[in-house]
């Protein structure tokens, strides 16, 4: 093995972020080593690039930032009892204590002690990276690496569907971007009779279509959608899965909503905004079902049956792909504003 | 019977109400009409009463209002098949259209074409009235008037406490009014291991204390008390019913509510607030549970059995019993902002 | 109207049954008269045709038998609200009391009253029937009445699958009539990855894979298919839903089941077996959920969504098709042992 | 650290068991060694010590056997994160590979390559044992050591309540063992209405009463309790918790739960029996749970509230204790079918 590697990284508290050379990591007692086959961006990566708020409050440069990879097993720690080297692994990305009330219920992906791969420790935007064996998911070895590296956002959708229970039932989905297009193809696969998709820009509505989505609405440009699903609907879909989170996103979901349905919350909105509670949730008798990161390891085998079975297929939702080395050139079009893109892989 | 009774009524488009002498109704077919034994007085009275936003837009004069009540079969219409002169009923006071898809699916007190008694046809503050046979809950005998009568608004607090699975968990009722002090009760009966009741005012957290609260916590005076409870919670309570709506409410108990959490809401805000939806839903993967009316009937079984069994105690929410003929006196207790009171009776 | 009608009937305390020309039956108040336009043959109209013990036990000759049907109405009783001449209706065949505890509480298909169509009263293998409004489905006027009428036995899949909870998972679908055929469509269409299907009758198991089974299996022909499912599933399906019911067909079925995995039971054996509890769901943690009937009305909504969004096509399943005049003719194959057959429809 | 210890052993495959000395357990780098403070005897114990056929095809003497107890952490090898020395822990028997699916998705208590503490590898009736660190469960420090040691047994009885759902319910238990006996106890404290407790040993149905039981059936002497349960119940009670097992207890179990009713199936029959499916399951739409061992960790949190707060006491359970040098005459009094005993204890 290589002394050193490259690596995308943030090194400044500022905007943007650098390519650099730096040692490999090592494996403590009870992690792997992985050297990358394949890495893809995620909105949080963005927000980590943009420097906002929220990464002002939570990065702490210098950081190898990206979560979402696959890669080759090349060492394991000494405590590693169920992988091996050669293993082709995916990195859940919650990396959970183990020991809290959360970890020993079954819900390890919401410890009360989470460190994530690439926010809080060196993540995988690099030619090797460490991951605690946790966190190690392995693939058949005839996936292809650019479905393997985004098979941890797809997770996301697959979580928020399962949650859900849409089969034949009619769901709305709201957001176009490539988590709200993995929901419609789950929604599809499991049985949603009727998929609305609710989104803004029109390359990835289509996306969207392909996956599975019934009817598809430009919340930019049409008017009274609202009332027209209402009316299809008999008085509003069975299940909303909020995957956009913004005021109007949620808005829009609960006005489409039926009594006694279900709301999906997956979206993070930036900030705090009016909402009505009595209306949407009370009255309605309704139920909002917050999502976040995915079921360790519920969601990962429901999801390795809807890819074996060629249930859904997610290669639609791969807009662009890169080699690693143009990490830069790839970062640029994955935030471009004029651009538009859905999942952005790089591989090595 | 006689040709005329005594009622409380909305007569006019203002705040106030007044007792008039008008003929008795007469049941239609699916009908019954009841002597009523005893009525008391719930929040949406006082709306009416008030004249409020709320009550200006729904409400249409003349009107006997008042819903909560029990009373003797005095006649039956002529297609009703499992009631007879006679019986001793608890009105059930959302009235289903029968024929939509909730009613035809477990959710007829979430009917879309609901109407509720005493808000959209006459109530039951008067000496008799008529009820649908769908709405009627047979009694025992043996069970007081004063018990029989605020079975309903009791009943929303074991809906709410069902839902919301508090066996073995450490629990949040806010509210200190009759719903809270009823839930404190069922959720000491069902299992609760501690119960959290915030409130605002000393006569009624006492009787949530009698009902079953463990720590009674007074929002007004007490300070850090969200600090207290999630430190002593190691993390947050299991689970929160909100009987209160409000905005400091709402924020109360997503505060205090740990990771994964169910929040239950019951309590009705006057207007949209401001929310934060991904820091109380989407990070902490927390379920909300919208609770309207009361289950037909399963939630009625399930009062029954808590009620027979001695598991709950319901005598100490009643503070106030007046005989019918005193109901503007009794009325001016029960929105009385000097004077406290919890659940107001009245009997004939 | 006319005034005689044909029937089929039993007539007599032996096997067999006998065309009849009897007067019209006339609605109650809360009935409705259908003119019907299918009707199908049920396993339990074999077994009152070939009078066996439970027909014995069970029927009051004489008596119209059947229950399937699709029909017009033609008149409608005094009470009727929902329904009105002309709509175009098919059966549930289960008539509750309404006043029970199951039917208070969403169970009237279980209602501790039930009285069933074609067996406790009569029945629909006739020209005309009466049925009460409570039991109407309206269906929309495009549905063709031989896909109407075998909704009901559809819905015995639709109820059994979705309570099931199969999305993502693989399954096992044991026996190969029209219920496990119509399982097998159902599964698919809900997101089942891998269905196996038991079955013994090479005609019926190839209904089943046209209806969506993955890999069917002739128990009578092939050997250690345990170990084969065993195998290929690491450990057995996740799913088993049983619609033969025999002592074998449950043996099986718990063979192939995965550690806390699901049983459905829908098929009935004639008679009590041997059964090793402790092995087949105590030491698994499996469940085990017993299916009777369809939910009232849930499933029929969730039915209609799956036939009208095309998600489940189930004209397969029909493998006859004759005029009501030669019912006689039409049931000899029915019961033929010698010449398979799924489905057979009559129409007027 | 002695290098010697005290150990009761089955060194023969034969009937019986024997004390002898040998030398301390040492643990390996995820293991902790305990100083046992007490143990207890379980029926799994009883039928090692009877070397029945179970025993003769599951243990493989020499073996120190049991597994119910509680000690102190002497030393914790180099991979142990969450436990340290002096730590009081009460060991869950259940032993994970954490690496299958069961074990990574919610079930590690039915992993699929389980091994079980005192039976497939060395126990605790010994002066120190090795426990993994994943199945330490840590006290506090004010627990008597006498019901930190029966906890594991009473998880049995919480893991079958809380799955039963028995709030505001009528409930049978069946069997009126030390699990039973517990689960009387769990069942008043979080709701049962009404517990029906069918045993054939009055010193130990007292014991079910003290802890909860309402109604006592010796069904040994009683006649005709079935037809009066149903009476009283008005068609069944609403959840059977069978912790018997065998044959007529089921057959019991069924014949009085309801229509819609839950089944929980905690009791292992020694054999197959007959059973009528259909009667009991089908027709019933009945549901059936199967339960082994405790959720972990979920039952071991809930088992915490209930004695924290007093909702159960356990020690009316306890009817016997011995120091663990007297532990063949513990033994028994465990197995005498003279005089009758509950939780056998023994104290070092």
């Amino acid at each position: 093995m290589p002394e050193k590697m490259l690596a995308a990284m943030k090194l400044r508290k500022a905007v943007g972020a650098e390519m650099a050379e730096i040692p490999l990591p090592r494996p403590k007692a009870d992690e792997v080593l992985l050297k990358i086959k394949a890495c893809s961006i995620c909105g949080t990566d963005k927000h980590i690039y943009n420097w906002d708020n929220w990464a002002q409050n939570r990065i702490k440069p210098p950081l190898v930032f990206g979560h979402e990879c696959c890669g080759e097993v090349m060492e394991v720690g000494p405590a590693v009892k169920s992988i091996k080297v050669g293993d082709y692994i995916t990195a859940e990305t919650h990396i959970p204590c183990l020991h809290c009330f959360q970890c020993r219920t079954g819900n390890m992906h919401l410890c009360q002690n989470l460190s994530i791969l690439g926010v809080d420790v060196d993540g995988i935007f690099a030619e090797y990276a460490v991951v605690p064996e946790v966190c190690c998911w392995k693939n058949d070895t005839a996936l292809p690496v650019e479905i393997a590296c985004i098979q941890e956002p797809f997770g996301n959708a697959v979580y928020t569907v399962m949650e859900s229970n849409v089969g034949a039932k009619k769901v709305a989905v709201i957001g176009d971007g490539p988590t709200g297009a993995f929901a419609c193809g789950v929604a599809r696969a499991v049985g949603a009779v009727k998929i609305y998709n609710l989104g803004m820009i029109p390359f990835n509505l289509e996306i969207c279509r392909k996956m599975g989505a019934d009817v598809s609405v430009n919340v930019v440009e049409e008017k009274n959608y609202r009332e027209k699903i209402l009316d299809e609907t008999n008085g509003g879909v069975d299940v909303v899965m909020d995957m956009a989170g913004n005021k109007n996103a949620v808005s829009d979901g609960f006005a489409i909503l039926r009594r006694t349905g279900t709301f999906t919350a997956f979206g993070i909105a930036p900030a705090p905004f009016e909402f009505d509670m009595a209306q949407n949730i009370v009255f309605k008798g309704a139920r909002v079902i917050g999502i976040n990161g995915r079921k360790m390891f519920d969601t990962w085998y429901q999801l390795r049956n809807l890819l074996d079975s060629g249930k859904v297929d997610i290669r639609p939702v791969i807009s662009h792909k890169f080699p690693f080395t143009d990490f830069l050139k790839a970062f640029e079009t994955a935030i471009s504003t004029t651009t538009p893109s859905a999942k952005v892989v790089l591989t090595m």
